[in-house]
């Protein structure tokens, strides 16, 4: 695969300007803090092709268009993510001319995002049309210490002359979302200010009434040295700037220094929000740009300190997965309970909504395994605090009972997405949030969450599958018509057997749950319990007939039977080149669903039903969902396909940055990189958490030198290094640590390092 | 069921006035003219529950946001039929309150539609909150004469007072849609004028660019004089407006005539838009209300003189039937070849677009037999003139070699809706667009049509058919998936019935055709020709083991087992209290669907095998669609169920009188007002056109004493009259006419008139 950008352990770069690249580096040199974030857009004017983001964690509108015909029970919207107020906006105009890379000439270009400290870099060199040469260096990010401030230190320098260039520096909400009817517009304005060099800009969105507030200060600099401008202050309708003029002299260095506050009535009252800006700008203005940088690259340090991977021997890999481990703390931090990981997070406004099936089934495991387990139980009440809508929901659906369908997509507890065959059917999602309670309980041991929170949870979830079965005379078993699994190239199927099994798991893990005192009395009747144990002795699970392959649905062997491998790679990704019903009626899956289970259920499974799924579904798989070839990886690495792995993880870890799916310009995915974080612990680190055991079978690529890795698990911090010849474990606890290692008990000493040599091991 | 309104041969009307019946009633008194049309909204202002429309054919809005995500060969658009200029507008201001039936005391009120002559007529006495009462005569009409004028009387009695009243005569075009974005505007400014007694108002659709213009004249009478008035004139944002005072003597009537004429550059050059509108307002307004009106009356005269259908003894069927002929007529008059008949006419905005395959299902056979052949074969090369347009929308969706897919629904040829299982799926439209090719030429023998236009179009279908069947190793046979059939209460299924048994008779009926020289060279190939062969002799059609019984679909039997009295009538309409996925999984039909075949090609199939798919699906059909209870109503009459096909008859004929899927609200169900039309003519009339015969074998219902149609053949119009005791057919042409009457030879000599006595036949 070819790379896009350049390839370094630390930093994303790339070293001249394709403007044909563009749209694509808007999205992967983003930046972001957990509250709100950005696409890489230009501080001045662009007039190339660009996509134009900023977006500000939990701030929607809700889209009521109804493009389709009306289905009883659809969501009343969709939750459009917004574009929001343009905060980097500095515009530089040369004799009449606006300084724009597309019209001048692009003599030096330099962009990087350097990882380890969050910061966004360009540096480059223009030629005008007037002949004039100017050099422009721009450095920002938004700060993860103070996550409602961002910061740009933006300089000129005019290389062959000297002049007047006039600044204009600004707020610009008269902004616009691509997927909505041409140029509509979701902002008002609501309160705006402006003087001399500050500005302040209040939107409120159209009927989801948030306010967004953005206030700013700026300073300007001749090298080293502040100088004093008195700029004209220019107000319009959702707009508020400063501009000036300024002789420059060749040769030297002007620098603006932009401070920028974002608030929004998400989190503050709107009666303080002004107030609260422009407070929070005064404070970042006064400690300086040099003061938040530091504080920020001090945040981002704690974040690697816990979370990073080091790859030895593969600077493509190294490269990749601290992509993805910045980009979903960009996304998330833990730190705002209202907040979830939307798939784009902060990089594009595709897909809408912030909370999906993602989260617990991706997101969970990364976090649990990288941040303090308050985090993930902060996902875990996200969800348990919407408990109510979910009820409601199913009601809406014709669920009684108290059975409960969380929302496919939603930014509140309500379902914010319509179409039906994701909204209605595919209900996998339950699944996965119930999976969740039991991965986080195999992880942390927190009974008390189970039995205060969980276990209500579990009941709802299981008593909506048991309304969900129906039973079929003609098969003889209990059967679930109309869904559509985690593989979206097939919808409204009957008898998904992922989904089928998730359901009769959870049916079963919630009795289990039930019959065991230590969390608490029962939630559930004596004829419940009965039905459901009735129901979980006939689940039809669709296999094909004398082997070990579970069946993805009912029907699936009247497709015309092809591998991936025959389809022309000018078709490719098919989901750009075959129309819709082509895809569902063809044989190719966009994304794991049996394996998907086999993941989950690992051990479930014997070896050979494992190999003999992973060889039948893996050449049929097209993994054009980015949640696909990480599950892949897993298992091939579990199977000792190594290669195999190899590729699957490159194609996950480096899905943005190699553009493998062609879709990187709407933005990023964002939940898939927990699903990399996975390929490689649980992949190449063969790491295993299973209620009774902690486990681990490394199985490196012949790319790696070695590979270290630290995972949280029951309140200790285990690192673990593997190597070609020996696997080093280590913990921070106080007490021994039993774990299995290429299936042999282990026992770790409080303080002690483990080193085995790989040769005294005989390898499963 | 209950009647919403008065019943009346040919009248629709009401004694009383109920603001919760005001948006049916808006509805059901609609009036239109094939070029324009609109929903019985009031002159005056009205601050109750309404829902304004004004609807003009051909002109639509490309709406392209996309709720869901996108899908690849998904449309750019959805067309919106456009809510347009409101011309009506009469406003009255007395001491300061306008005059608003919602918030006046309504001392008496009479509405009512007058389908014999297209007027609507409406008659009222209101008390104001000052105690002064009024009367109000209003009578309006969309001229059948000339299609671009309608004209208003609006008449004002001072009931217990004399006072200055103050009159606005307006257009206004800031008109909304209702499945929209709150309050989204889709029309601009593009020329207006405002004198004395006239205005103009031109106003552009956004982004798809139609002019549409509209121009008012009136005048103001005392009794029978004119009356001088010297009028303020207003404009504002499209708007535009008289206003004048005039002191109104107790007890005298004071009545405004009021000219509208609306073109739009679908159909003329935007430069000459304005003065044409302009130029056709003064000619109606010279004309005057009551010469257009005549004209009006006696355009609708012709209307009913081919097209009437009398029923004597049941005043509620009679009502019933003219008010279907008459709603059709009024959407659909054949004179512009631009237009189609889209499903709610112009009684609303739902759905969007205005072609269907309702068209070729249920409308072509309606026009065929009740209105020269050429209106039919228009409708034909409406469809052949898009037939680029559907090839070029098979290549979009991956098909080649000129296969074609015809849109699901369309403005221009292009696809405009984009719900996948709809758009991409619903391809069966694909079958009945070759279907009215074959049925068109079994009424007309017109040969020429086939040889030069037809034979193109069916193999372009039997090529698309051919491409869409694959070969099922585990069924060994061709199967089709992932389509939905005309019963849209299951989606993304594979094989239906209805839809394969389409296509393997469409390939068949082009492969006749080709063999046949008659109609000209071949336009397929040898190896095309022996594909095609292979193919036939193995298209699955699913069937129930040991039955008669044709399965809807694969898998259907795994549905729960349920009939449609077991459905909670609190729960009616499904479609309004199920959500969409409980309805896809129930095993409820909303429409024909293995009937729908059945009746379609009924000489395929015995008498048993008829009877029992209807007495299996019947019970199971919930007839959510405006065009499932026609089919199954004609299928009863064959089968002798003559009280079940009368229920049925009572669905289709009132459904929208009688509001049986309560949503009238929305608009009138157009195209399936033609299956009525079909239901006493091929059901109780017991007509039948196959290839070789002409036949009738008429069942009439208990309640009625005789029933009366004409039907056009070949060149003929046949009078069919049926009584209780005799059948009497005569034509008008010169020649000899052969047919079966209850099977039995006959043979009618020209301007001969033949009577047969039922008691001397035997009846089948």
């Amino acid at each position: 695969m070819h790379n896009l950008f350049e390839i370094d352990e630390w930093k994303i770069y790339e070293r001249s300007f394709d403007s044909s690249k563009q749209v694509m580096a808007e999205s992967i040199f983003s930046i972001g803090n957990g509250a709100f974030g950005q696409r890489a857009n230009f501080e001045e004017t662009y007039s190339g092709e660009t996509m134009q983001g900023n977006y500000i964690g939990g701030v929607y509108y809700p889209d009521k268009t109804r493009v389709g015909w009306w289905k009883n029970g659809y969501p009343e919207y969709f939750a459009k993510v917004l574009n929001s107020c343009n905060w980097i906006g500095i515009d530089l105009e040369i004799d009449g001319e606006k300084v724009d890379v597309h019209k001048a000439k692009v003599k030096s270009f330099y962009r990087e995002l350097d990882m380890k400290e969050g910061v966004l870099t360009r540096s480059l060199k223009l030629q005008l049309s007037s002949s004039k040469e100017i050099e422009l260096v721009s450095k920002r990010f938004c700060s993860m210490q103070n996550d409602h401030i961002g910061a740009i230190s933006y300089s000129v320098t005019p290389l062959n002359f000297s002049a007047n260039v006039k600044f204009e520096v600004y707020l610009d909400c008269n902004v616009t979302n691509h997927d909505s009817n041409y140029g509509e517009i979701f902002w008002k304005e609501e309160d705006k200010k402006v003087d001399e060099r500050e500005g302040l800009l209040s939107c409120r969105t159209k009927i989801s009434d948030f306010v967004v507030s953005t206030a700013m200060r700026y300073s300007f600099w001749k090298d080293h040295s502040k100088l004093v401008i008195h700029p004209n202050t220019i107000e319009r309708e959702m707009y508020v700037s400063n501009t000036f003029e300024y002789f420059l002299e060749k040769g030297t260095c002007y620098t603006i220094k932009k401070y920028v506050s974002i608030v929004s009535s998400l989190n503050h009252k709107e009666f303080a929000l002004s107030a609260k800006a422009i407070l929070y700008v005064s404070e970042a203005y006064k400690k300086g740009f040099n003061v938040l940088l530091k504080e920020h690259i001090n945040a981002w340090k704690d974040i690697w300190n816990q979370a990073d991977i080091l790859i030895e021997g593969d600077v493509r890999s190294q490269q990749a997965i601290r992509f993805n481990i910045f980009q979903l703390f960009q996304s998330y931090t833990g730190k705002n309970s209202k907040l979830n990981i939307g798939p784009k997070g902060f990089t594009g406004e595709k897909y809408g909504g912030a909370t999906y099936w993602d989260t617990e089934a991706f997101c969970m495991p990364f976090y649990l395994k990288t941040a303090d387990s308050n985090v993930a139980k902060q996902l875990l009440l996200y969800r348990y605090n919407q408990l109510d809508k979910a009820i409601e929901n199913a009601e809406k659906l014709g669920f009684s009972e108290g059975a409960a369908l969380f929302p496919m997509v939603t930014m509140n507890g309500e379902e914010c997405h319509n179409e039906w065959e994701i909204t209605f059917e595919e209900i996998h999602r339950n699944g996965a949030i119930a999976f969740a309670i039991y991965n986080y309980l195999r992880h942390t041991n927190d009974e008390d969450y189970l039995r205060v929170y969980g276990k209500s949870v579990l009941v709802a979830i299981s008593r909506f599958w048991f309304q969900r079965f129906n039973w079929s005379e003609e098969k003889g078993a209990y059967v679930m018509l109309g869904v559509t699994g985690p593989n979206e190239y097939e919808n409204n199927v009957n008898n998904n057997w992922y989904t089928n099994y998730i359901a009769k798991w959870c049916i079963q893990y919630t009795l289990d749950i039930e019959k065991n005192s230590t969390f608490g009395p029962s939630l559930i009747t004596e004829k419940e319990k009965e039905e459901w144990e009735k129901l979980l002795e006939q689940v039809y699970l669709p296999q094909i007939t004398n082997s070990n392959i579970f069946l993805q649905q009912d029907g699936f062997l009247d497709k015309k039977n092809q591998e991936v491998k025959d389809i022309p790679e000018s078709e490719k990704p098919i989901n750009q080149h075959w129309s819709w019903d082509r895809i569902l009626r063809s044989i190719f899956i966009k994304q794991a669903d049996v394996l998907q289970g086999i993941y989950m259920f690992e051990e479930h499974f014997t070896p050979e039903q494992i190999k003999e799924n992973f060889d039948y579904y893996e050449p049929k798989t097209v993994h054009e969902s980015s949640l696909s070839p990480c599950v892949h990886a897993i298992i091939a690495s579990k199977l000792g396909y190594v290669d195999k792995a190899y590729e699957l993880f490159q194609r996950t870890a480096r899905l943005d940055l190699d553009d493998y799916n062609k879709e990187v310009k709407e933005g990023l995915h964002i939940t898939s990189m927990a699903g990399t974080w996975l390929s490689i612990v649980e992949g190449f680190g063969g790491l295993r958490i299973s209620e009774s055991d902690l486990s681990f079978a490394p199985k490196l690529p012949k790319e790696w030198k070695s590979l270290m890795y630290k995972i949280r698990y029951k309140g200790l911090i285990i690192q673990v290094f593997c190597g070609k010849n020996d696997i080093q474990i280590q913990h921070n606890g106080s007490i021994d640590l039993k774990f299995l290692l290429y299936g042999k008990e282990m026992i770790l000493k409080a303080d002690d390092k483990l080193i085995v040599k790989l040769d005294s091991l005989v390898k499963k």
